[in-house]
């Protein structure tokens, strides 16, 4: 499973003040970090930190690539900041992160990543907002995927996120998702587009984060989730998730397995 | 997910030297800790501690339900033994512990689960061995269900045991069994019977027992499994299996659902 690395994010605090500081240490650390970890994408997203989003983004990517080699998802929901980002961009494997599900947005969107030869992480829900079912989900997936052929983007490229609410709300939500995953997988189309979530929204409002969210994860990689976005720096849930592979023979065992995965 | 608590067998030394020494303290000690920790069957397997195994396991049973009122599983390959077992018991619910899918040996065991009211863990194998594939192991699972329906035996108390084997061994068997399990819960008959796993065997040979059994069990139960023989004394473990349990709706979520769910 692809772990997308979440920790370099403007919402958090100590990458809010080097955002506002400038200062390139504590990025750098976290790429570095988050690296060692097993990161196959390193999420960068300004969220509120700065009130120019798009020289941040630039200047957040640039100190990245600075500081490894690993692959990067521009991660915003305002489409002039992930340009801002894919200008930058040196060349390396590269993820948007994200769109909706929208016909006119993916109309924009996939050209867009076919041109920087980018993943595209797509959300399933519309103008109607985040279906709740299974149903809804897997049509919208439907109208990614065509549209994903219509604009010529390689299906594995195309990372649908059937979008986990939190097992508060709704506890047959994960079953849900499990399903939809499975669709996503074998029914669409083949190749099949990739899949991916956005973890710990899982378990939001709940007494158990680290465990919930390392619990779900298997499932879903049980099912056949092929990314998540996750803190890589949390040793048991890069543990469980790579223990899963092992288990859905997509790594091979051996006994230095947890080490190997990670290089 | 029913926990069916590993630890009272004869292969382990204490509990192999208590039946020796007929000393019932670390049998009664076992017995407790395992009902704290969630147990909802506590497993009694003589193994090679006695050279009388039928006086050994009454000894056993009696010892365990003065100590407590969990339900029992009465472990052994040998009918005399399971006939021994289900002597003592005191009409708590009992799980007879196990018998292979051969129509013969099913045609006896079945009308003994049915006299004494018990479960019955019946393997997904036959005079031809274990099925490494999915086929075969359902196929043999539709046999069991037939006796089942022959004999009258309750589908729920009907425990199949698609027979775990080492990841080390063959990659592929997880994904296997998670077929045959989601196959045995959906399509063979309504009610459908319960699913089990001796779940250690998955991690034999590996560098990472624990992890692997945790990650194997939460998969298993993403889809489907109602039982588990495990070490409940691992915490670890049984939160794994709780969490899942709240992920795939089974208990409600709480707070302290981690504590509730072991009462």
């Amino acid at each position: 499973m692809i772990a997308v690395a979440e920790r370099i994010n403007g919402m958090f605090k100590d990458v809010r003040r080097a955002i506002q500081k400038k200062d390139p240490g504590p990025i750098v650390d976290l790429a570095q970090k988050q690296t060692e970890q097993g990161a196959g994408y390193l999420d960068i997203n300004v969220g509120t930190a700065a009130a120019d989003q798009l020289s941040t983004m630039r200047w957040l990517i640039e100190t990245v690539q600075g500081a490894c080699k690993t692959p990067i998802a521009i991660d915003s929901q305002k489409l002039p900041v992930i340009q801002a980002g894919l200008e930058v961009c040196d060349g390396r494997p590269v993820m948007i992160n994200s769109v909706s599900g929208d016909p006119e947005k993916l109309d924009v969107y996939m050209p867009l990543a076919v041109q920087h030869n980018a993943a595209l992480v797509t959300l399933t829900m519309n103008v109607d907002g985040v279906p709740q079912n299974i149903d809804t989900r897997v049509e919208i997936a439907m109208t990614i995927v065509s549209k994903a052929m219509e604009h010529g983007l390689d299906m594995p490229k195309v990372f649908i996120d059937p979008i986990v609410l939190p097992v508060t709300v709704d506890q047959k939500q994960p079953i849900y998702i499990c399903e939809v995953i499975k669709q996503i997988k074998t029914v669409l189309c083949d190749p099949a587009p990739s899949t991916i979530v956005g973890l710990s929204n899982i378990s939001q409002g709940t007494s158990q984060r680290p465990l919930i969210n390392r619990t779900g994860l298997v499932m879903l990689q049980a099912y056949g989730l092929d990314a998540a976005i996750i803190d890589v720096l949390d040793t048991e849930i890069m543990d469980a998730a790579i223990s899963a592979d092992v288990l859905m023979n997509r790594i091979i065992y051996s006994d230095s397995y947890l080490k190997s995965a990670r290089m």
